[in-house]
């Protein structure tokens, strides 16, 4: 186990619980299955947004890539529930999405801009417990794997940043991603029960 | 332009007709935005059967590498539409698609055999009728596009015809592929006006 710890991520307000890292670890097995099902998810997400937005060129750019390397690690992850013997099975999801879903705004533009920073927010959260996981996973080979997804979860939030900068003002998405971001962290404060990546 | 006449595709009750040949070619534009647009559809439909059947192996591995595929094919047409500057944007969809899914009974396991067939006769629709642009296209470089997009469809509805028969008996499949197949063709009987690749 290295002692690196992970820095603190620009997006989120509260880092995530020692609870947690204890919570994921003595559940390994459920957390690449939840991880599993996250990837997908994040595929999906990406998808939705384009049909949502199907004119925005560099939206749709952007979006197609994230849909793909999100099925890309979908594949991964797989291979390593295959290789643990974790048979694929449906697992209940965590509060943490549908509460954050129920942020976004109905009309546009506000819809679009909360779109983009609860996604940038998922994937912001993601990047910092795949990066703990790299950290306290005990199977170094594992824990190389989740280092490796780091780097491109850094990249996907940074897009969505990107994406909304390049449709809204600076104050304007500051002062939502302030918003969002208080929720997310609140949401997180009381750890779900059931080990998940975003219990 | 080549003489070259596509075969019968054995999926389908009735070719296309030359009806839908001459709407095509009329309006290759307008069938490019559309094809974009259904290469993103086919992505979603691949990624929407795994969440539904999300414990089923080989269906979720065979599934992912289809949505990678029409996630590159989507981005390949879209760099068509660059450039032939045709602006990304939302397009009516033909009834094709809507009247196919009110086909697909509800209870399981007769869902899941009605929507890999229906996604088999789908592709295997897109295969003919890529074919056909192909062979009539005034344009040979779009025209050997519309040539290597066809093995693709091919082997996609190739592999929804295997993931059926890898869950029901032959007998069972060929008849409600019968069923399926004369309501495909029924559809398409009355062109819609509309150009599309399923109009």
């Amino acid at each position: 186990m290295t002692t690196l710890t992970p820095k603190t991520i620009k997006f989120l307000q509260s880092p995530t619980s020692k609870a947690w890292v204890e919570q994921a670890i003595a559940h390994l097995d459920t957390i690449l299955l939840d991880h599993s099902h996250c990837e997908r998810k994040a595929a999906s997400v990406a998808l939705n947004l384009m049909f949502r937005y199907p004119s925005n060129r560099s939206l749709v750019k952007a979006l197609t890539a994230i849909a793909q390397e999100e099925l890309q690690h979908f594949e991964q992850v797989n291979q390593w529930l295959e290789r643990r013997s974790i048979p694929l099975a449906p697992l209940s999801a965590p509060p943490y999405g549908a509460k954050l879903k129920a942020e976004v705004r109905r009309d546009e533009p506000e819809r679009m801009l909360d779109l983009l920073l609860v996604s940038g927010l998922i994937e912001a959260r993601s990047h910092e417990r795949l990066g703990l996981l790299a950290t306290h996973c005990p199977d170094p080979e594992l824990a190389a794997f989740y280092r490796g997804l780091m780097a491109s979860e850094a990249r996907h939030y940074g897009i969505y940043w990107t994406l909304a900068t390049q449709e809204f003002d600076r104050p304007i998405i500051n002062q939502r991603l302030d918003e969002l971001a208080a929720v997310e962290s609140a949401i997180l404060a009381t750890l779900h029960p059931e080990p998940r990546i975003h219990s």
